[in-house]
């Protein structure tokens, strides 16, 4: 059976819904691996190795959880990992679309590979990294939305 | 790691998407568990016995897929066969919705089990048990929506 | 070029919303014919008689629009009638995702037949026959959403 | 301003997420009639007698929600109680198409009367009357759903 | 009870929609403020000054909503305002799932204040400012979009 | 009857799901006009003489489609052409949201012009030319997703 997975993202940043499906998944699988895109369709916050470092960070208390990044097509990435599941958190309604396009689009690319979705806790369920960036620029409290670490770096970033 | 998955329904009856999502469960899980609902919040056109008897017919090709009858709630069944992991197909928007309740139901019953959600080939995103029913009511034919086992048996339900 | 289109439903009853649809549809196809469906999925409040008779009423102003009732599937209704247009109107969301359905279903079963979407106006995009019949039956005016011939065959049929 | 607003529903049974709706109302406007359906499009489990009953059980701890219950049209209720608003809940996407439908069908038998909805605490957004009666029917605990007067209510129902 | 509300938005411009919700809101609520945000997530074709003072002029027949201009978090100006109830119109489905988002984010930061959301008639449903920009930009005629001043403003703006 | 119908977009670049709509539209209208927009909302990838370039050499083996460019409104390009008729694919939810908002906007400025849809196979339906260009850009196989045409300038503009 298949004993790793793929959690991929652009963690831009990483928020408690992420943690959520990041826990959830690692009480599943052996093994997972968090793996940070470094080329991303928006522009980004934080830099790749902020991400990194941040997504390291949170996740040190799951042994079972590795932190990677890695560039090109995310299914391109598995296949050189010999991974053949990818794990998507469905957070509301349009994620579903974009999920559904995107999941249709790798398994065109590669058949081999399945992905497996899951639901977060429906208290992280409205959480975007958008809107978390969005309240820290507007100089709100991010900490029921984000793990202490990425509030601090929030700070930091939006610090006048 | 979670060896086995429970793939549940009322099957009513088993069409082309729901072989989609075993065959895909099977190559992802050591073993599934095929599990037919007795108890169904409508009605149903084809009796417990029929349902399992379609559904053992139609997976006799896939070693590692167990068919059982359960009545009850889901996750008590699951309790009861130590099983951790539910697969459940994503078919169409409408589909999440009601996926989405449930699966919060149920954690909320049972938080030590995880539901996982896959996606059928778009070839049978559209299927539905009831479109089936009502398109083999009608006199049309459904060999391109279930099994070949399941259009005989459909065929001879609504034989005039 | 296909000059004949089909407009079909149960029309249990005929809508403004309905309406809309067919003069818009009138307008651009020389030809249209409503197809009033005899074996409908779910009880009917009106009689196939009285559903084709409302339905000639509230079009005898529209010379080339022609009220028939069929039974069994409706692509081979559209098939024995050389109709290869069928046309629906698209009320609003969950509309979409069954029409979706439909639409495939149809497609898979007949290939050569075509369903084309219109939109009603805005102003009766939220009629349904449901919620007609539901005012209706609580003795509320359905002036609003129905023809004239509809609202008088409501009041006769919920009086008390 | 308009210090009185009406909750109406069929509350077959009411659930925790009705009681977020009703306790935020409460807050908000002065007065709240929680108004019982008498007439329903489906069948009920629960007599008015009990719905109402349970219904005063609820709130007795909230002095400025006064429960009742109505036949006919809601919009004709709420004339006839001089009430001007008219609180809805929206639990979810496909609330939101019901309740729009709704809303404008009310609006056009009553354009004085306003419609105001508001959201549930995400923690009782998936909850539904139907979903807690398909629990309490496979025997399951309904405790994270209903209060527990209605908790009882429904063991008592599917005692066997 | 609350006697306030504040209807906040980018209102980049302010469309027959907005116009709907506000007269909505006035004859509901004593007093009604109209708060224009400074800050916006996307790039704005007005400057703050300009949408503050359409505003203005649009609702100078309305005597209890007054315009404002805030920066910051919605929900700090509400309190700093002491405005318990924020309104916000629901255009369609998408509107939805941002607007749920947002409503629980804010109530998240701000338990005390809650979003009341209106449906504005269904003749203006489908007007969004984006669109209304697309069609003043490729030289479209907006009036029945946007109120008279408006229409000016755009007409002045993509003036070549 | 409208023996013309406009199939319009950016298509940058086109898709497989276009050429299946073109397809489609080819089979029922006489005649198609396929209009590619030289103002376009967002950035595009490919120059308007590059979109029709690549229109024109896909279209190729249809005699009855005519591939042109416009600028401006689309309904006013349609009366230019005294085209009664607009053809739109509807590919998924969100889609519909937006083809609704369009179509509606649309009527509104020309009243006399109707937006029809269609559905493409549904192997196309989540095929959209922002995955397509991601998919490229990330060095993936395009093949199923675009014709050969396409592929060849994806190929080109994205080469290092």
């Amino acid at each position: 059976m298949n004993s790793v997975a793929i959690y991929a993202g652009t963690f831009d940043p990483l928020t408690l819904g992420h943690m959520d499906i990041i826990e959830r998944s690692a009480e599943i699988f052996p093994k997972l691996i968090l793996a940070v895109a470094e080329e991303t369709p928006k522009d980004v916050l934080f830099s790749l190795e902020e991400r990194v470092a941040m997504a390291r960070e949170v996740v040190k208390g799951l042994p079972n959880v590795e932190v990677e990044s890695f560039s090109g097509l995310l299914v391109e990435y598995a296949r050189r990992r010999k991974v053949r599941v990818l794990v998507r958190g469905l957070r509301a309604y349009s994620d579903f679309e974009y999920e559904f396009q995107m999941a249709l689009t790798n398994r065109k690319l590669a058949p081999d590979i399945e992905t497996l979705f899951m639901m977060p806790n429906e208290i992280h369920s409205y959480v975007s990294s958008s809107a978390v960036k969005e309240v820290a620029r507007l100089g709100g409290d991010t900490s029921d939305f984000v793990p202490a670490t990425v509030q601090a770096a929030l700070r930091a970033k939006f610090a006048r």
